[in-house]
């Protein structure tokens, strides 16, 4: 293996994937583990953490080790500030480094992002807007970052001037996992068409979405409407809810997407489909970006708060 | 205990709810007991039923047992036609009498009703408008039956013109016990001016209610807004987001709503802030109605099919 020069860690509510960086700033390995955050103990935290790294780290040196996500929340491992919007993505001055009982890591958390009117916060996400920005810093326009709680951000001057947040991933999870609809929508299968056309309808029709729910489950019982039929037309529709609201920003500047392989390839299809071309951005490749000048922080200068 | 006439059944997802009728009409008694209907298997209704009302039989007389609900629908006991809309909301030729091992009971369980286009289905529902139509003959307008998934039919000349069902109190359900805003829309507490706001912010600007959703977290974690103020916000939204879709609807000819008490006191100040007084028509009174000449059907002519 080449050398480990330090390590980037997206910590979700139900996951910890770290990637060990290299002495030239690629990826030369990833370790990837559920973790169910919100059930820990702030003294859990650091052995949660080893056990998904430890296999990379020298005996008798210290390893820089910078996470981005719901880590810094409150009841978490340890708290960092919002940023008030508008502001830039990432400052190092406000993150926070954490005191660990194992002397073979340095730990630095990324604070969040918020707003006050309307109200609304981030973590995570604003990582990967600093390692887009770091790639493209005169961009202005859009950028969506979409998963369980998608957000969309408006960028001007290198900032983050404001931005929203839509449960359209939960929603999706949920409504088919849990709600009635779990009886129609469950399929490997998929139909790009369908999920289009009720992007679409969505868009034209926004305040009939929620009469529309229920519609498939009654689509299934009467007409045998195919599974995979109907997961697509749920997801379309609650896209298609989530685009109408932002139809000012995508239909007019400039967009980029940035996100996973198949979250971010329906989003673009759908946002194509409306005259608009997303660039797209890799969102491992930003998050490792966008932590990079926090690995390259002297130790001194980011005392724990 | 005066002398036992029938039974009315209410027989949901989740619940039996059975109430003993009197010879002159009125509940003499009510029993009900949580059912995981779902997960009954056809040779198992029979028992359960019979574990609910077995203690009001007679020995040596065959008493009516008549069943609303989602028991008629395909993998439940005994599988029910749907009407197709326009129609009256109760055929008694329709119903299904059913072959139970007790000879006590005769059970007879009440058809759904279906609408081809768009597609929707209900089963339990048609029963409570068929009751209040027996009280009200000639009402002319809107009915709507407020529940996880509230149902407003269009009625006219006697018959159910067509309905939209709105998956509104599940989508409550599920948001407030199961997504993020679980952590911030548990409470005993309620606050009407909160919910009526709400109702007014969707029907004013419905295609950002889903903008709004993660609002409600981001305004307990920014400024410590009670839990009891956003979970009627949650509820606010999700029934001004039904309401907006059915404008041309209360906004103008009579509504009725059929429902419980609390339910029905949220739709009724809801669309009472909108202008419109809607009539409001006990929920228990209107199956026990609906199903009472079901009841009185001779039991040759209603043979199993």
């Amino acid at each position: 293996m080449k050398r480990l020069s330090w390590i980037a860690v997206d910590w979700g509510n139900t996951h910890i994937c770290a990637y060990a960086i290299g002495d030239s700033g690629e990826a030369l390995d990833t370790a990837f583990a559920d973790c169910d955050t919100a059930a820990l103990h702030p003294s859990e935290f650091e052995d949660r953490l080893l056990a998904v790294i430890s296999s990379w780290l020298y005996e008798n040196q210290v390893t820089p080790v910078m996470i981005s996500g719901v880590i810094g929340s409150a009841k978490s491992w340890s708290e960092t500030a919002y940023l008030n919007v508008p502001c830039t993505p990432m400052d190092p001055t406000a993150t926070v480094t954490i005191a660990t009982s194992d002397q073979r890591i340095l730990v630095r958390v990324m604070h969040g992002l918020c707003q006050t009117r309307p109200e609304d916060v981030m973590r995570g996400e604003e990582t990967r807007i600093a390692g887009f920005l770091s790639d493209r810093p005169d961009f202005k326009g859009a950028v969506c970052l979409p998963g369980m709680h998608s957000k969309w951000a408006n960028i001007a001057a290198g900032q983050v001037q404001s931005f929203t947040t839509f449960m359209t991933g939960e929603l999706f999870t949920i409504l088919s996992d849990q709600s009635v609809l779990r009886h129609c929508t469950k399929s490997l299968g998929w139909d790009d068409g369908v999920f289009l056309r009720a992007v679409e309808s969505a868009l034209l029709d926004p305040v009939s979405v929620t009469a529309k729910l229920f519609g498939l489950r009654a689509k299934a019982l009467l007409n045998g409407t195919p599974h995979d039929m109907l997961k697509a037309e749920l997801s379309g529709l609650l896209v298609g809810a989530e685009l109408v609201t932002l139809r000012a920003i995508w239909d007019g500047p400039k967009v980029a997407i940035i996100g996973d392989r198949e979250i971010t390839r329906l989003y673009q299809i759908a946002l194509n489909s409306r005259g608009c071309s997303p660039t797209v951005f890799d969102a491992t490749k930003a998050l490792i970006a966008g932590l990079r000048p926090l690995a390259d922080l002297p130790t001194e200068s980011s005392a724990a708060a």
